[in-house]
């Protein structure tokens, strides 16, 4: 039994990635029946809707979990940048017939939280991931106070460190190729970020707790790489995407396995972070990086009524279309099927 | 025997990657005799220095050899972009005192031609190569004529099936993490590139040719991770330059095993394509990535003057320092001490 195993108390050294906005608890349990660590994202849940899918996940599996949070400090709304990024924005409102003066501001994300943790108190699941680094100690001292694993993700060897350095119990391992957020924390330079093939067996090297390989595993071959490289297990987000279990709309699965989705890029026009999607319209346009965009995660609120309009009209150039840089291992089938296939590379 | 072992006539599936300014035929010599394929890299060989090193390697080596070339198509000079650029670099000529007004232009880098090709003959080299796509039908017949292999570098799944396409007996799969030049030639968007982890298996999958694996590939660990993904063999460069028979400068050796080696970047500035280096003052200030650079290989003639002096002061500060983003694989060892760890990850 691999140590990750060990650690996690799950069959197989797997954690299916939390993906927000992407999945709620349907897959979670879906990947935690299968042997794997199932993943319940929480920046998109307030308490009463993370205790709800708390309740789907019990009502269907006793198997560990994962429940995942970002844990950005909310910035203070700059209201001359916002109008500036509005102003960008414009001629989209104008061409959607939005009324730009109508549109609310909003959180977009929230952090980890003392709320949060009261909620979670309750369930006890016994690993908490972090996105962005780690909360406050005392937000920490919360969720260990019940036992929970503590894991965050590093982009870098610097951050792999400082993972280390505060007690971390596992070290996800985040390559350039993954889907979604990049969780860099120390740095914003997009430079610093590197491959899997690279920042896995340097991170490995220059840590002693577990890592946990994540960017670019479609499938048993992914799996064998990157245990061949040092991984003590792997993180697989974008092979679940196409399960029925995921919550993505039509559109999105369509471009997943559409001509679009072998190129991806890092943008921060949804959020105001990186964060890595198929390349569309506004991607292209407006960005797809935007130093005009508010930061994470502000950027979302004037985004909202454009995706919206877009949805509405059947597609998804004004959508955050969240992929690795592999969507080959996306099918459409249960995510029990999904772990099956990962699980196969681990027998030799 | 790998397929890719017996399509070059090598002991080893592993390919030492050609390195213009880092290396000539000793390197290649020494790779050869450990049983990789060695290659002499010819793109700022004029024909008498490249017949000199073929001399070298022929007076060394019986072994099979890789000659590779750029097959860039030679711009115009344009003298507006070229004097916005030296406006850019002005303050640093300042700096170091260097007469602008003295510096002359110059091609930089030479593509395949008529005349290599010639001189080529006379020593049927099996294996050519090629960076930035092919060049013209009839330069390809000419090596052809003896027999030899042709491959080339693919950066995307549409590079690898336009290769394949056009009869390559072998395609390297370029990741992103790879060092120097990236061989990109059916785009110059640098989203469209992707890490080894998601290039090397997609590309294997979209063509029948073998496919052999670049990027982050530093020991035997990695070649074990890139056969895992599907690779035929593996192309290795970085891992090679501290190696007594590679030609870097004591500068450029030191910044491999120091501090900032874990950060590189790709930059325009030192060609006027994008390739990898370590991080430096230039490149922090004035790009990485610069517009304003003149079209590949004329940036090179206005750099020159300021790497030659801030060398000559004991710095990199102005150097390329080509370097893939893993160099924990540098030591300062025998080329053939460096193939054997990686001969090691083709053994059980």
């Amino acid at each position: 039994m691999s140590d990750i195993a060990r650690l996690f108390g799950t069959r197989l050294p797997i954690v299916q990635a939390p993906m927000a906005g992407a999945q709620a608890g349907a897959l979670a349990a879906a990947a935690c029946e299968a042997g794997a660590l199932g993943s319940l994202p929480c920046a998109l849940l307030a308490p009463e809707a993370m205790r709800q899918e708390l309740e789907v996940i019990r009502a269907r599996t006793q198997a560990p979990l994962n429940v995942n949070f970002f844990c950005h400090v909310q910035p203070q709304a700059d209201s001359t940048r916002e109008a500036r990024w509005r102003e960008l924005l414009a001629p989209y409102y104008t061409e959607f017939g939005i009324d730009a003066s109508r549109i609310p501001e909003g959180p977009g994300r929230l952090p980890f939280s003392v709320e949060a943790a009261e909620v979670l108190a309750a369930y006890k699941p016994p690993v908490v991931s972090f996105h962005f680094g780690l909360p406050p100690e005392d937000l920490i001292a919360r969720v260990r106070a019940w036992g929970a694993k503590v894991v965050s993700s590093a982009t870098t060897v610097e951050e792999a460190r400082w993972l280390e350095s505060r007690g971390v119990d596992a070290v996800i391992a985040q390559g350039l190729e993954a889907g979604g957020h990049r969780g860099m924390f120390l740095t914003d330079d997009l430079t610093t970020q590197s491959g899997t093939f690279t920042l896995l067996p340097q991170v490995v090297k220059a840590v002693r707790v577990p890592v946990i390989a994540a960017g670019g595993i479609a499938d048993a071959a992914g799996v064998r790489a990157a245990m061949a490289l040092g991984a003590a297990g792997v993180q697989v987000g974008t092979a679940f995407l196409l399960c029925p279990e995921a919550t993505i709309s039509a559109i999105h699965r369509a471009e997943l396995v559409g001509p679009r989705a072998g190129h991806t890029a890092l943008t921060n026009l949804f959020t105001g972070r990186p964060a890595r999607g198929i390349v569309n319209r506004l991607m292209r346009e407006a960005g797809p990086m935007q130093p005009l965009a508010p930061a994470f995660p502000l950027a979302t609120a004037a985004i909202a009524p454009l995706r919206a309009k877009a949805e509405a009209a059947g597609h998804g150039e004004f959508s955050p279309l969240w992929s690795g840089q592999n969507a080959s291992g996306c099918r459409a089938v249960a995510a029990a099927e999904v772990v099956r296939e990962l699980a196969r590379g681990f027998t030799p």
